[in-house]
């Protein structure tokens, strides 16, 4: 089994109080199948500029992600830059060049369209919609989205909504998309437009999924360092996602499992610098961690 | 086995967007008493003026606590006022009164002063440590205190802290003690200062423990509609410490199920309006939302 995921690959300037990146790999898509490389095959659909060579390519060659589904265009590839606050809870958008990210249709090639899992990264609602005409009979279809098209773009959203099966999203955007502040009546909002699991990224506080008829919470993992969160959420998704394709399992007791599995690909992700804390990691250091993640919240009976 | 809370009685107007309370019967010591009440007896040092009538005296002793330490002075008790934001998350003091709070001189009764547990609510650290003069052998000690006292009484602030067991205090006034913003460095930096543990609230998050060699981590619970988050962090320091007493066990999986405990009496506190959310409860409710929380957070192996 693998997964399709359809999404940004973008390089990324990124400031923190610890240090500066300059024109590195990153994107939703990219972050998303490295986490998710971990536990299942992954194809990558996205596009590219000729700025974009050969030795970001082997980022996710190295990892086996199968990138046939990524188009080289004429330009530059999509470059974003931003600034954390010295807490790093607070991000500030320096630039967006859409560049060669602005003529995205998303076209699958062939091998893809029978995919039985889907991702839906951060793009617009209308190409998430196109995306899901070319896949034939997928088993499960999960996606995230953020305010910019909630804002502009809300009756394509919905439509994509009504399609999907998981809506993995921020706070902040799950409580705008659903207009109320409460996060269990916004999840019981935003159920009734489509998705059946709604699972809430709430940064250093962790996750809160709603599944069947129950509410699961796992914590941010506490770390004494963080380095840089630039793709702690997409790094979450993949992490999921990925042991939910390994595992085959969607009851709500494996995607408990998966939602930790995620979590801990994204604390991975925030202790080092861009790409770095989620490439070259051993099977061992995952499992590890799960444990950690165990240890963190268990509790014995009253 | 019982424990003794030095603290606040006070009457409370609060205002929330979903109603008014005007002086209604609140204080640290008055949450505690009643949260911790459901695990073991408890006895209570506090004062009190010639306003805290029959009515105010019987909410303590309906729960069997023991209000002999409670001295009733000239004067009006301790009025404090307050307003939350529309979320609840921000609380503006309106006023505070100190009344006959500003001459409070802790005074244990003679069968208080063999006490095995004793708690220390947020009071003067210079009253704090008076108390501690008072007992005579206890085998644990817990406290709080918030950023008046970091600010106004660093000194004696770490000369009481230097003899507790236990600190029990909210993430900004962690971070505040510690004089850092990473909550895992400042639990460190705290231990450093004399508690064996620290135990941060986190409001609508949970709360995050320091134990032994390891980090305990519990969410708040998840509800669709909050009254009143007025004594919430009083009543989970009451529910944890009255679990603890009960048990005797200190040791970190006790201190565990304890924080669960304070967390399960803390998310009563909040559904309804001042102390009505912990008045009158069953201990089948208590078991039943302890489970409750078993399955928001349980799940298996990788």
């Amino acid at each position: 089994m693998s997964i399709v995921v359809v999404g940004s690959v973008a390089f990324d300037k990124v400031i923190t109080p610890y240090g500066e990146a300059e024109k590195t790999l990153g994107g939703a898509a990219t972050y998303f199948s490295v986490a998710a490389s971990y536990f299942c095959p992954v194809q990558v659909v996205a596009i590219v500029g000729e700025d974009f060579g050969d030795e970001h390519a082997a980022v996710f060659e190295d990892r086996g992600v199968d990138t046939a589904g990524i188009v080289h265009a004429e330009g530059k590839t999509f470059y974003y830059g931003c600034e954390y606050s010295w807490n790093l809870n607070d991000r500030t958008t320096l630039f967006t060049e859409l560049n060669v990210f602005e003529r995205f249709e998303p076209d699958l090639p062939a091998a893809y369209r029978q995919a039985p899992y889907v991702f839906l990264a951060n793009i617009d609602p209308e190409l998430q919609l196109s995306v899901l005409e070319q896949v034939e009979s997928p088993r499960l279809i999960a996606m995230d989205t953020m305010n910019f098209w909630i804002d502009g773009r809300l009756q394509a959203l919905q439509r994509t909504l009504r399609r999907v099966d998981i809506l993995v999203i921020n706070d902040e955007e799950a409580r705008q998309l659903a207009d109320t502040y409460n996060l269990v009546q916004a999840a019981a909002n935003i159920r009734e437009m489509g998705p059946s699991a709604v699972i809430i990224k709430r940064g250093e506080h962790g996750a809160t999924a709603f599944l069947g008829d129950e509410i699961f919470t796992v914590p941010g993992y506490p770390l004494r360092e963080l380095a840089d969160p630039t793709g702690a959420g997409d790094t979450f998704a993949g992490g999921l996602m990925g042991y939910l394709v390994r595992t085959g399992d969607h009851t709500p007791e494996g995607l408990r499992r998966a939602i930790v599995a995620g979590s801990v690909m994204a604390s991975f992700c925030v202790e080092r610098f861009s790409l770095e804390g989620i490439t070259g990691l051993q099977d061992e250091q995952i499992a590890t961690r799960y444990r950690a993640f165990q240890r963190l919240t268990c509790f014995g009976d009253l």
